[in-house]
């Protein structure tokens, strides 16, 4: 396979003029932290960093001992956020780089988890800014990974799917409890004091831009492409959100809420408003900095690893989120299974797919914590255990494993699943329990790439970021292996934050558009992982059965799959493999 | 459920004059080492015992590096190691008893590991012990789990179903790599030498009683039909051994040996002669005590913990021995998937069940030493995962498996298996992990007593014996939760010794049969474990899941299923169980 070239960083400074130093920060909205990332636009280097961890709840989440499905985070941390990150990393700037000037910022972009809705007064102030909501979770902002509205997404999907209209078919096919409509459905039905006293529900991603722009009326604000169309069902091939007549088939005053959101939503590309003068002097910069329309991290994290057609970027960490994007004109209807496919959601103007998995890091951390063997249980477990799993070739343990321990998001969309292992004998060690883990999410992957291929997005070329991408060569090799394609590793270590000053800078007209933009200031490390021939036969043989478990366990109506020749293939190959390695 | 009665020790004391001390020795030859144990015939009470290690090869094993499937053993190691604990033991009975003396010792039994045969001269010694083969892996004993020869146990399953002869009828339907047979034959293939040397071959049971009676002669030697049975495919019905035909249609040479075994097989309350001057003098005992016919060590051990039809007798160790004997008068045909069917193998004159699963007290042993958890890897490992484990309810975890780690002797026969866990979250713990590895062999049990049962051999009644049985009440109260049986535990710690002892007083005479010697000599504790009843109907619901995982994966040609529920209908009853538990 020829190796695909991949924008680096020293091809970049021809495309801004070396001479005149301007920088863009991203803001990086994560589950238990922000971060401020400056950045030098001309060539993407990082000039200085700060990350606030929220203060609420139990690592900036807001739980419920009674109730584990319910995940809220207080507003006020996310400003409290926003400030502290934006003026530290300025003041860093001002200190590390003697080139740097707060007046030199062109733009700031913002990417946040998502959908994590607030609910929000005529204003725009979060309801849970008054006193009488204050310590009201319902009032607070809805995480992402809240799942307390798993009853009414089932019952938005069956409406949906009943009344036979299109709104499921870019978000592969059922509603997830962690969107937007079923969070304020779930609200509505059991915190009816909260649902009255909200005029609006604002999107983080949305929210962020229009506080820094000083304008947080719901009405007025700019909205994000990203987050309406991912999980809003928003799209302007149907009129943009989904009809009043269906929503009020589900509940009127879903229906009546529509009228108090939006009916316009926009790529990143496109400006939220200018830096107002109160915010600018709290974080240090001028006022009227360009804001760019904010998105969800992992989109801009594509692009700050420099997604483009035929590039798959997964940013691989607790979870996976994997991005594609169709060639530009490509038209893409649903893809059955995949979660998102959004017009411009990650670049503006083509057809961006997302996909995932429940559980990538979260397996091998769940692995490590609870299961560690003794003798891998020391100061880096990590470590030790991929040490040894390293040693072993591919198919030699005889162990097959499914990624499930969190469900599967992508391509089965089914959460009420749990993980398999099978192959075990009574030498089966802890390293080689650890690399069937870590086979299992390349499977996983492997499945998910099948599906978007199936459906016209090809990958010719991977480029992996997140925590796992930077600490697992193991991972890395194992995933060029079983996905039979080379895999480079983004640069930045901070892709999200990168992408989103990406985006300040092109919203600001800095650079001119998306494509230029990541030419400057995205590129790749040197390391490039390749298929390993011999890797790649094996790993073939053993996600066809991965495969089989896959679809017989996967679905509730799965159809009837005969088993009794696997574990003897598994054995088989295991004995080839040892007997070849003589 | 009615608590059975079982025969307690207390009542026995009546069946033999109390003023007259009586003694026997059982000498039990295991897989690494021997024990000998004086046992007072009047109730059973240990006097005294010895243990000799074997000192040839690792552990007692002779093994090969280049062929794992390789164990022999050096039958010097088995003269020395009767010799050796005979002697000890006697000496230890003197000191202990003050009523013991030599002479008050009226009988010896002998059970050993098998199928184990060993490569004769013509005058019964072993060809090992001859200088030219002394070093020779072939002229050793080949032990039982020797598995070189399994090419050759295809090759007579083959032919014995090719021919239509009944000769797999009495032991599940295909001939095992751990079998007489198959070892021979294997010898003859691959060590012409030592096969055109060795005059005939004998069982380790049947060359003990042989060398402690004075006459090795294997063609005068009495012969034992609970390894003639079970291993060699010998049955009145068919005239004794498989017929000469059968037998050259595999090999003409098989036929040819045929001629130099036997056509008479004996259950133990026979004598196999009486000890002689020679040995007695190297042990410390008087000459002419009776020696019982010998016999596989599980099936004296199931009549030491007291076996009667109607109760099962499981001695769970590293791996299980099920014993299960018909009403007397009752015919058992082949009972598919069960290993061994044969008459008077355990009690004379009726017909014995052998069935087995290939791993138990190894999985456990596998997922401790090579996979604890660090927070459990102290001292006492399974006492910490035990304790922990024992809180959990039935089915709270969400995990079942498949205890096929080491293969699934009954009711599958299969070897090329593996193990399998499903239902792991990101939660899972390691001593969820260890209770779903006891609750599968408690599964797979259920699967031999069920076809069993349906095959017209009910249990009512179990007593478990083994290492397992004394160390762990968990794994007792959920065998009886899963069973749906009260379980009981064999009184003594070494059932096998005891068993033989008992067999050597009811061929001595001084016991009149079987069962009397039992009500003298064995008993139960006091403790029983009783199936809860909301565990049972727990069980109930795994066990169906277990059965279709075990239906699926077992068999290479098993039918196609549906498991498109199976992991919801885990979480289901993980959510029912932890639900009723609030």
């Amino acid at each position: 396979m020829k190796a695909p070239t991949a924008p680096r960083a020293r091809k970049a400074a021809a495309s801004v003029p070396a001479g005149e130093p301007r920088y863009a920060i991203g803001v990086d909205f994560g589950t238990n932290s922000v971060r401020a990332l400056v950045v030098d636009i001309r060539d993407g280097r990082e000039v200085a960093v700060s990350v606030f961890g929220y203060p609420t709840g139990e690592d900036g989440v807001i739980l419920d001992p009674s109730d584990p499905a319910l995940a809220r985070q207080s507003p006020a941390d996310y400003i409290d956020g926003f400030l502290h990150t934006v003026r530290e990393a300025v003041k860093s700037a001002s200190s590390a780089d003697p080139f740097f000037a707060p007046e030199a910022v062109v733009g700031i972009g913002v990417d946040t988890t998502g959908s994590t809705p607030i609910p929000v007064v005529r204003d725009g102030t979060p309801l849970a800014f008054l006193p009488e909501f204050h310590d009201n979770p319902a009032a607070q902002a809805w995480l992402w990974k809240d799942h307390t509205s798993a009853a009414e997404a089932a019952e938005i999907t069956a409406a949906a799917r009943a009344q036979g209209v299109p709104y499921l078919g870019r978000c592969g096919g059922s509603y997830s409890s962690e969107w937007f409509w079923a969070k304020v459905l779930h609200c509505k039905r059991t915190a009816t004091a909260v649902f009255d006293a909200a005029y609006s529900w604002v999107e983080l991603c949305d929210f962020i831009p229009a506080y820094a722009a000083g304008c947080l009326d719901p009405i007025r604000m700019k909205r994000s492409v990203c987050a309406a169309g991912h999980k809003a069902m928003f799209a302007v091939d149907w009129g943009g959100l989904p009809s009043a007549e269906f929503l009020a088939s589900i509940d009127p005053e879903l229906a009546r809420l529509r009228y108090r959101l939006y009916s316009e939503a926009l790529p990143s590309d496109h400006l939220a408003g200018h830096l107002c003068p109160e915010v600018a002097k709290k974080v240090g910069l001028p006022p009227g900095i360009a804001i760019a329309v904010g998105a969800f991290d992992c989109h801009h994290g594509a692009v700050g690893a420099g997604i483009k057609p035929g590039t798959l970027v997964k940013v691989v960490g607790t979870s996976s989120c994997d991005l594609f994007v169709a060639p530009r004109g490509a038209t893409l209807s649903n893809v059955p299974g995949v979660c998102g496919v959004v017009m411009g959601s990650v670049i503006p103007g083509v057809y961006a797919l997302e996909a995932g998995q429940s559980a990538v890091g979260d397996i091998l951390k769940w692995y490590v914590d609870r299961l560690c063997p003794a003798p891998y249980a020391g100061d880096n477990p990590y470590a030790a255990l991929e040490a040894d799993a390293a040693r072993l070739r591919p198919g030699e343990s005889g162990l097959l494993a499914l990624d499930w321990n969190n469900g599967n998001r992508t391509i089965l969309n089914n959460q009420n699943l749990t993980g398999l292992l099978l192959g075990q004998t009574l030498y089966t060690t802890g390293p080689e329990i650890y690399r069937a883990l870590v086979e299992a999410t390349a499977f996983g992957a492997r499945a998910i790439q099948e599906r978007t291929a199936e459906y016209g997005v090809a990958t010719k070329d991977i480029v992996l970021c997140g925590g796992l991408a930077e600490k697992s060569p193991l991972l890395c090799q194992i995933y060029a292996d079983v996905l039979n394609c080379p895999i480079r590793i983004s640069r930045s270590a901070q892709t999200c934050a990168l992408g989103a000053a990406l985006f300040g800078a092109v919203a600001s007209g800095a650079h001119k558009n998306v494509a230029i933009a990541q030419r400057a200031m995205t590129g790749v490390r040197d390391v490039v992982y390749k298929p390993v021939r011999e890797s790649v036969r094996t790993y073939a043989r053993l996600y066809a059965l991965y495969r089989r478990l896959h679809d017989a366990f996967g679905t509730p109506d799965a159809a009837p799959a005969a088993f009794g020749d696997l574990m003897p293939e598994l054995i088989a190959i295991r004995q080839e493999v040892r007997h070849a390695a003589r």
